[in-house]
């Protein structure tokens, strides 16, 4: 494990996505340098790349989350095993995949302690300390922190043993109030994947069966990747009163009755960044939202022999697109050339690329190149900044756009089994369909096709179920799922 | 565990803190809501008040470290038995207070996993491999991050099992660049600690037996609190090649020669949060520095009947002071009564209460009262943007001598034993003495009076060792320590 692999400056190839996305995805992750693997099985390094898209998922979220009246807190990563068994359904389905602490210094524990999967259980016991009256409510608290669940198939960002995430945890004293939470949280995170990441979604609740491990309800915002897996981005779930029975969680009402609350818990997590890096890559690399990019915009001098000018007028083209608003990131280093600094930032998916060289000053233009269309653009240098801002806007609702007919182009109504597999195995995309509502049929989905139901399709229109041909009860999105 | 203690919301007198400061400590950390005691031994709920402290002194720090070239990455939470024993000394120093996980899932781990108690061993794996060529060199990688130590005796903030910090890891291709690197991260942390947190420290390196475990020399920042016990408020180490050896970093330096990297590390935790309640607060409760305050100023409205005119206006001067960039709270809550939300911002360390009345429109003045002299003052209505601006400096001054005059005032240089434990055991103060550089004569320290070298004096007068009387090597500050 200790051999030193070289460390290969230059940029080779990358798997091609066509031809094969899951090995196309490594390499775009190592070599855009986002992450590395670990020597723990399963973990990960986010490297400072990977991470600074992380910072600004987390900063406009946070934001987000404030505005709403929520306020951060945090929580112990040990959660006692008796506390994890509290909520029967919760327990049944995470203790699987639990890592336990069993020793500390030299003592052996008495009672294991779970690294925490999810924080339902020590934060239900807390606020069953904290809240006393009906004038404690709601509380609102969100934290974000790091999670272990024991994963047997990893994937960088996608599926890792430990990840990032925040979790939301609020408590109400009504469950039409803590119904409105679970909408609202899921309407934050739709509007920030959809507009910030430029990734459309299906939407809606899931199955009994898919849902969270002890939740009435979970919604959930679905994306479908370009190989027509779709991509769990964010949950929203409606506790009901089932922690607040299991920890105890009451209040005393106005009316002077002693009542349980309603709970609810949301998240998103590091997975969201694989979802940018599937959804939006291409044979070069990533390619990043402008919205969500660490950089936006990269300055390369073209420099042959005395490049003293050209550095110059570089160095004021990026401070002026700086004053601009834009992130914009000068790269004059001489021992790299222009050509594999291209590759570079086009593999690190920085939306926009200057050009600026001796012939370019002489004519007062300046060489643009758009990440998302590799569009080559010759324009007057007094029009950069305008130019420049125009371009994030442009590039960013054409990420979309583009994810948009991948979505809806593998997106098929179906109304028969046959055509369900087909959908799924030939076509590689996601069925619309509609569903009867019974278990055995939903299991077909998996048995058959190795697909889910993602979420309820709110279209109203409803045929009979595609799998046993009786009256459907609702049209349901199925796909398979990374 | 379960039963629900009444969560009295009345504030009762906390126990006063020249009576008994651990149980004053510990009334202020419930009382102001910043912590409370979780169901898991030895780990801390950091409650919303708290965690917003925490979260400025995040932003500061953060700003200070990518001002200054650093980067954020994120390392995993489990770091391998064999990867922690590979530096001798830092595996002796840090096993006996490791929690190890054993178990995943169902499955028995072959190798235990220890959570991390600080991540050096795999932070300096991740860099062998990284690291090729001195053109990837200085390497400044900082991560925030959740740390276990398995503690026996815990104080909320002060000493918890899991505590969150931040720690700083640098690969440098010279010990001079390496050393430049500790040094600027010690004066970040004396900088940001005195000016922000109004807290006067000593600082400089620590001796041999105090050191971090693996390092060549660590330097320290080190409060003294009213009770006369030291409190070590951030470290910067300069860890030479002793983990580039145990871990093989090493890159190809321009001459063609391969050579070990030199390393640092530097961390700041949430213990700091319990250096500002027990430097500054008082039998009131709280009291916090300006600069770091979640809020700076609260407005009260004083309303008996109809109250309309004065929520108008209590509302009009929390806006103006927001407007004026002050972090302000109207509290315009009328099931609480003026007297009782005195006590709670008391309790909260608000530095600022505005209180407006009937009365005081009246007369177009305003009441404002300062929480670190508790002194009253009426000012006209007109200047509240002017006055509050200028308090809040005068009160973020006003802090700090106070501490300072404690450290002075308790800081005593000594030329005899004799003295030495006089100051420590009757004066309960810090010792400022010279000393032989001899292992037998720092032990007596701990021995006879339970105190230890907290860091060396710079200063460069230097007596007889006060202890053996043999000629002295350097000056040190000695004292219990928290």
């Amino acid at each position: 494990m200790e051999t030193k692999p070289s460390a290969k400056k230059t940029l080779e190839a990358i798997t091609p996505k066509s031809q094969d996305v899951s090995r196309w995805y490594t390499d775009v992750v190592l070599k855009a340098r986002l992450a590395d693997y670990s020597p723990v099985k399963g973990c990960m390094i986010i490297r400072p790349y990977g991470y600074a898209l992380w910072e600004k998922i987390q900063l406009f979220l946070d934001t987000e989350f404030k505005r709403l009246g929520h306020q951060n807190a945090y929580f112990p990563l040990f959660i006692p095993e008796s506390f994890l068994t509290k909520e029967a359904e919760h327990v049944e389905g995470f203790a699987p995949e639990v890592a336990w602490v069993t020793q500390g210094g030299k003592e052996i524990l008495e009672e294991r302690l779970a690294i925490r999967p999810t924080s339902e259980a020590i934060i239900g016991f807390m606020y069953a300390k904290w809240i006393e009256s009906y004038r404690d409510l709601p509380v609102m608290i969100n934290q974000w922190a790091n999670v272990v669940r024991w994963e047997k198939v990893t994937r960088p960002f996608l599926r890792t043993t430990e990840f990032l995430w925040q979790e939301g945890h609020t408590a109400h004293r009504t469950h039409e109030e803590a119904k409105q939470e679970v909408a609202q949280m899921l309407e934050v995170y739709r509007n920030f994947v959809e507009s910030e990441l430029s990734i459309p979604l299906v939407w809606g609740e899931k199955s009994q069966k898919e849902k969270f491990a002890g939740a009435l309800n979970t919604f959930t915002i679905e994306a479908l990747m370009p190989d027509g897996q779709a991509l769990q981005a964010g949950t929203s779930h409606d506790l009901g009163q089932n922690f607040a029975k299991a920890f105890e969680i009451n209040f005393l009402d106005s009316d002077g009755e002693r009542k349980f609350v309603w709970t609810t818990s949301w998240g998103m997590s590091t997975r969201i960044i694989g979802a940018i890096i599937m959804q939006h890559g291409d044979d070069r690399g990533l390619r990043l939202p402008p919205r969500i990019a660490p950089i936006q915009a990269v300055v390369i001098p073209i420099v042959y022999k005395d490049g003293t000018a050209v550095h110059t007028k570089a160095k004021e083209l990026a401070g002026r697109l700086q004053k601009a608003g834009i992130r914009v990131h000068l790269d004059a280093r001489e021992e790299y050339k222009p050509g594999w600094k291209y590759s570079e930032y086009e593999m690190m998916g920085v939306p926009l690329r200057v050009e600026i060289g001796q012939k370019d000053m002489e004519k007062g233009q300046v060489c643009l190149v758009r990440r998302d269309t590799c569009e080559k653009m010759f324009i007057p240098d007094a029009n950069i900044e305008a130019e420049a801002g125009r371009l994030m806007g442009e590039i960013q609702k054409t990420l979309f756009q583009q994810a948009k007919q991948n979505l809806e182009s593998r997106t098929h109504r179906v109304g028969t089994f046959a055509d369900f597999v087909d959908t799924i195995k030939e076509k590689h995309g996601m069925a619309d369909l509609s569903w009867c509502g019974e278990q055995a049929c939903e299991d077909k989905f998996k048995s058959e096709a190795g697909a889910t139901i993602r979420c309820f399709n709110p279209a109203t229109e409803i045929d009979t179920c595609a799998v046993c041909g009786k009256p459907g009860l609702r049209r349901v999105f199925v796909a398979r799922a990374y």
